[in-house]
């Protein structure tokens, strides 16, 4: 029999194959056949290709869009929303329609071409996220953005368009409608356990034999969440809790750079090199305050296609139990 | 500039690239390589290959699971859901489990295996469509079911895993989500205005110059919405108010697929045959009445993937604007 789960943040149903899951050797990666770096925007030596850089993390000072950074972010040369202008609301009959004000940023990770995610140090990687934490310090400046969105598409069936390991960060003038939601479930629980949820679904998973639990480190708690939406979905959710990332501490950079590293080998290592999206699940900013949110990162591999079954009715059919991928993340050794 | 639309049913907003919007040959097809008929188990004279028929469209009486049938019905080989036992809710700590009872049928669109939807004629197609009425009919006696999700996946990236054109219909012991925020949707501005905002959504977009309708025939609207998700995004709205797709007509049965064929063949011609997912979205059945709600058909081409951002925010960034899509839809001839 399969079995229907129910989201408890924010009601989302999944069906989960428990019947014949898959196995991991039922879905395959995409080992990436580069391209190479010769007209690559994002290699070390190539500062000119890109536009003007807004920080870079250096070993030693040294000019602007010069070679030698460690981590390098520049406005996206195609951004999906502009920054200057002002936020114009109109409505034409019942639709409404606003300027598309917003940034649109790329965190380079790593000055080299062929090095992914799981080939950076926990150090390299430490760079990373602390340009993650800067720029969303620095973004929320601007009174105009409510949401930071971070996030990595790795693959081209994630929606990567450049090999060179990249993230994004978008800033919106609103709360997108999946945060709203989240922010909403986490609220509605607060209300009446005046508890948080994501606190909750820690101890509980801990409690609960560790069935889902991939691995833990001093500050991190890794699983495959109950209700996932993706075969080997994980979620790395911090053990203090904090509505915000970009309050996030030097030590727990350090931890969750170690987490992101150990999660994205042992994937790398069961598939070859999975497509895969990551996203930061963080409150919003310049508005009321969500401190009964926690922040969090969900790591989406993309092992199957998502078909019209999940577009129209929000619902998602997972092939291999949470319980099932987490003994395979839990056991494989990188 | 860039522009910022939210959808008025269920209030998700899209960024559409107004800047420099992708034409058409920016996206690609993905005509099909055949594997071939050899083992397909939807094709005429291979009905061994499927589990026993549910029911089959025959222009003459003959054996069930026996060659000459035009539409054929079957319970899917490797159901997401299953047809027998209870619904055992539970729940364990904060999470609600429930057994997978549901139905998972293929409507199998016609015998002849190199055929799809652009190929067939108006009158096959309208076979398909009585089936996709009768069964919807026919399931609904099942009390335990609450919807009833009718959709259409073609091409590889847009999860189909058999060539052979067919359809599915999956049984649900719940609403959906993304349903019951569109039912939400359509009562909340029923509340308002006493109005259908479907109905509202066919005169105001005939009023305003029709710059995102792609055609129209007696019963049948087709237009690319304001706040598509996907660059060439197609709706096919019935002009007549209805909100339950199990009690269409025989006339409006001719006409849907007569507007299901031109938007087909026009969406080939342009894209040398794009995948697409297509969904009817329908009221719920065994439950409160909602007739406020409109049933309709949404067209979704797979031209780009779904990337990080769109997971992360429930935000889309649409490439090409409705108004550019429904121009290119309505000069092509076919």
């Amino acid at each position: 029999m399969p079995e229907l789960r129910k989201d408890p943040i924010v009601e989302r149903w999944v069906i989960v194959n428990t019947e014949k899951p898959y196995t991991s050797s039922d879905f395959q990666g995409e080992a990436p056949v580069w391209k190479g770096e010769e007209n690559c925007p994002f290699c070390n030596g190539h500062e000119q290709l890109t536009p003007p850089e807004i920080e870079a993390v250096r070993d030693a000072p040294a000019a602007r869009n010069t070679p030698g950074w460690k981590v390098r972010v520049v406005p996206n040369k195609f951004p999906a929303l502009r920054i200057e202008g002002e936020l114009d609301k109109r409505g034409v009959g019942m639709f409404d329609r606003l300027n598309g004000i917003g940034a649109h940023e790329v965190i380079v990770d790593n000055p080299q071409h062929y090095k992914g995610l799981g080939e950076l140090s926990v150090p390299e990687i430490g760079c990373m996220v602390g340009a993650y934490r800067s720029r969303s310090l620095d973004l929320r400046k601007d009174r105009r953005f409510k949401y930071l969105l971070l996030f990595k598409n790795v693959g081209a069936s994630a929606g990567a368009s450049l090999e060179h390991g990249h993230s994004q960060l978008i800033a919106l003038p609103m709360i997108p409608k999946n945060v709203h939601e989240e922010l909403m479930g986490t609220r509605r629980y607060h209300g009446y356990h005046e508890r948080c949820i994501f606190c909750d679904i820690i101890s509980q998973e801990k409690e609960n034999g560790g069935e889902r639990i991939v691995f833990e480190n001093g500050d991190f708690l890794t699983i495959c969440p109950l209700s996932s939406r993706f075969s080997f979905e994980v979620w790395i959710l911090p053990k203090r809790h904090n509505h915000d990332f970009g309050y996030i501490n030097d030590a727990e950079i350090a931890s969750l750079s170690s987490a992101l590293s150990e999660v994205i080998r042992r994937l790398n290592k069961i598939f070859n090199v999975p497509a895969y999206n990551y996203i930061i699940h963080t409150a919003p900013v310049n508005t009321e305050a969500f401190e009964e949110y926690h922040w969090h990162i969900e790591i989406m591999p993309k092992l199957t296609r998502v078909a019209g079954f999940e577009w129209g009715s929000g619902f998602y059919l997972v092939q291999t139990p949470p319980e099932m991928a987490a003994k395979y993340l839990r056991e494989i050794t990188v």
